[in-house]
């Protein structure tokens, strides 16, 4: 008789009376979250838990200082006023950063999702050593724990986001080729930065937090299979399946930047001929879109306003800039056509440079992918980022607030 | 002030009372699935439950016919033995049923994973109407379904799966190219031809079940993250990402037999052209490896002893044989390796008719996706099937279990 291998389940769900609360807690705070303020009779009614047992859990949220009481539910009525119930954010938060070829960006987030702080720093990142750039960042980050511990925040946990490839176990940035990092004890060294009061230190890829951030911003609409593209002189991709990020077995998940794509085969980098990347790289835009004495490739002005020249000639019609634009949004097409294929996503949202250009991009992309459509169940839905340059660094904060949902006991007494 | 988009955490993990007891019963069956007998009291120190509560829970799980004593712990002990827990076969089974292009299978597994009964029937499914198709397996299932009952057995519940694309909504199959299927209600049909004790019918695609199947099969080394690659006439592949299926939106996920990947572009029935399976599928091997008169090309022979010859034939040094297999082997490489970039497996499992010629495909394989490889971090495992023609069949199983492990009170009392 043949066995049947066991199905690879994962021995999660234990509930003990401790696991209980904990578990009932976070389904509080997480309703809480998705639908906004309630009373303690809906939340019941709404969660399937007891009137009695909402309100021993609310008492001991509110304790930790995460939700607090607001004003009536039914200002009009007559009798004792409906209670509302909502997230409290004066009391936790989470930071993300977000180290990228140009810039640091920090953002800190409340409980309630509400961003307290956003910061964007340029900084060409392959110019400055390493150790500096450690430096940089644990003093960013000391800086910000020191004012939100003042104002007696608790820190949650904090995401760092380096623009490659991590090493999940030991923390480090195996391979970041385009700041020129390679094996970098990133974790490691920012707690010895930051020092005795470090929380915990969480790494993800840029292009993974930015998947997850955008693909929040869809909730609403129950979207949970999404694509983010990455936009800069490299592309990659982060993938949201079901409402989870598709990491692969060691991060390396999204490496598209290197595909066999590029229809000229030209040698890239990385040792391989006609990656994607070169024809869709913010490089391949500024060579087909201007000769070397052309403004936009000026390395001394910032990139920003380079790409706003090329937005406003695009806009303008102007021919060469619009023929560049359309060249990109080809060869973009070939690739996301195989994710498509691949992942079958309902949203792919174009980020980086793609961004601003994306009234110029989107129409032509979404002709391309629906012409090669052979089901109407793969279609896909085409978008410009909505939460811009910083979106990493949002994720690393929904990504650093992630534990106390999961677990509100963690939070330390007041 | 920026408010950051609430993550997209789903609500679950609420736990009453009755949740409470039916989430640990369930875990004492995933734990005895996964490990092994145990003893009430190891099993209460692995879990962390309480010695009281695996008493009670066992208890009712006994009841239901779940779980048995058998043994002592330590025979050569004195003093009352310690009796052993272990999953009871007996009660409860799960059915599999894959229609394939050229044969419809069905694999009958017990609560153990202990398969009770596998059989497969050669069967043209494209020159069979859609009608005479579902009688044929609505048959097979209510056969099965009468002897198991005769048994005391409980059917948990049914997974059926086309070779093709399915609309979960609705359980209909949307489209099967290879049998000729399109908008075929294949759940609404077999209930509607099996009358009012049929079980719950779960439709999956075959690749997905395969793959699911394939990486239980991992699960003592801790692998998720697998490829299962189909590979007949037409070509897909079915992913799990860490320990779960990747569906995609709609189930369109892993239709990559129409990557434009054919060097020679030609045209397929699909519309587009150059697509993948053009130049993996078993028309290519066929064509490659013999001419039209060639018995290998025979159709009144059949195809298992066709590929039978052309594997002899290989192992045999034949050379047009052996470049047959090259070619595929350098077309297959290929599109793995935009897999792997995509998705960053740990495994990719070969099936099919890739499973009987992996001694002549693997090696060279490797070395093809090894010569790509940009870090350790992006190494792949290649492996042939281990569960062969009834993978689909045996994941279909699986998933048909999958339930009584989920929650066991939904099994009746005996």
């Amino acid at each position: 008789m043949a066995m049947l291998p066991a199905a690879a389940l994962p021995l999660t769900g234990r509930a003990d009376a401790a696991q209980m609360r904990s578990t009932n807690m976070g389904l509080i705070l997480r309703y809480l979250r998705a639908h906004g303020p309630r009373s303690r009779a809906k939340l019941a009614a709404e969660t399937g838990l007891s009137k009695a047992t909402v309100s021993t859990l609310v008492g001991d949220l509110t304790e930790l200082g995460l939700v607090h009481d607001v004003g009536a539910d039914r200002p009009g009525t007559v009798g004792r006023p409906g209670v509302m119930l909502e997230l409290d954010g004066g009391r936790v938060c989470g930071i993300g950063v977000e180290i990228n070829v140009d810039h640091v960006s920090l953002v800190v987030a409340d409980l309630t999702g509400a961003v307290l702080i956003e910061e964007l720093h340029p900084l060409a990142a392959a110019t400055v050593p390493v150790g500096e750039m450690l430096r940089i960042v644990a003093e960013l980050v000391s800086g910000r724990l020191e004012e939100l511990r003042a104002d007696g925040m608790w820190v949650a946990s904090l995401t760092v986001s380096p623009p490659g490839i991590i090493d999940y176990d030991d923390g480090t940035v195996r391979f970041a080729p385009n700041i020129g990092w390679r094996s970098v004890p990133l974790v490691g060294e920012l707690k010895r930065l930051i020092g005795p009061d470090v929380p915990y230190i969480h790494l993800e890829n840029d292009a993974k937090l930015s998947a997850l951030a955008e693909c929040a911003t869809y909730e609403s609409r129950g979207v949970r299979d999404l694509i983010f593209v990455t936009g800069d002189i490299g592309v990659g991709v982060g993938i949201v399946a079901e409402g989870q990020l598709v990491r692969g077995w060691s991060g390396f998940s999204g490496e598209v930047g290197h595909l066999p794509l590029d229809l000229e085969n030209r040698p890239c980098n990385c040792g391989r001929t006609g990656c994607w990347e070169l024809c869709i790289g913010l490089n391949e835009l500024l060579r087909l879109a201007g000769s070397d004495n052309d403004e936009i490739n000026d390395p001394e002005r910032p990139l920003e306003d380079r790409l706003t020249m090329i937005r406003e000639r695009a806009d303008a019609g102007d021919e060469r800039t619009r023929a560049a634009l359309a060249t990109i949004t080809s060869n973009l097409a070939r690739g996301l056509g195989i994710l498509v294929d691949v992942l079958n996503p309902k949203v792919i949202v174009l980020g980086g440079y793609f961004t601003s250009m994306a009234p110029h991009i989107l129409p032509s992309l979404a002709t391309a992918l629906a012409a090669r459509r052979m089901d109407e169940g793969s279609a896909v839905e085409l978008a410009a980022s909505r939460l811009g340059i910083s979106s990493a660094a949002y994720g690393g904060a929904i990504v650093a607030l992630e534990g106390v949902f999961a677990d509100p006991t963690l939070v330390p007494a007041t």
